[in-house]
């Protein structure tokens, strides 16, 4: 089985934003942004445990912000920029583009 | 004593977006965006008991999103609208011009 991702259609504003809406998942969406080669999970210099950091991870994939392959025993993360900017055009770059917020 | 209202420069993106990312809280903002003059509470359609719905307001007030001011017994809402535009240039827009989603 693979891991789910929602189709592009089925993404929905309010659970995108409550993704969005934690420091730490914010470093990881900047991060993705700025170096948009697919990363796996442990190269984001997160300041939280292993599984808090899945569950980052899992919340930003299911409201459909990124996607995770998994290779061997890692998972790599991209984003999917094209998808969010159909769904909700400008959204990613306002909040991208929008003060550093302490994580 | 007033209501709090956080200043400009102090509202947080995190805190933004977790205001909005639920869809009652999305309907005020969209309202009080097509119908911009002060706006009492109760006026706003929610299919919220008042006292879930005094929450949503509180939410909104204290991330910024809202100003509330008090006249007699009734709270009157309106939008941050140039204070959000200032700190998140595009973001407010972003979210308005997404598709409207199901509460």
């Amino acid at each position: 089985m693979g891991l789910y991702h929602p189709p592009t259609e089925d993404l929905e504003l309010a659970a995108v934003l409550h993704a969005l809406s934690d420091p730490q998942r914010l470093l990881i969406v900047r991060t993705l942004a700025e170096h948009p080669e697919p990363r796996p999970c442990g190269t984001f210099g997160l300041e939280v445990s292993k599984s808090t950091a899945t569950h980052h991870f899992r919340v930003l994939r299911e409201a459909g912000i990124i996607e995770q392959r998994t290779d061997g025993t890692a998972k790599f993360n991209s984003l999917r920029r094209d998808d969010l900017e159909q769904r909700f055009p400008g959204l990613l770059d306002a909040v991208l583009n929008s003060a550093v917020v302490p994580a």
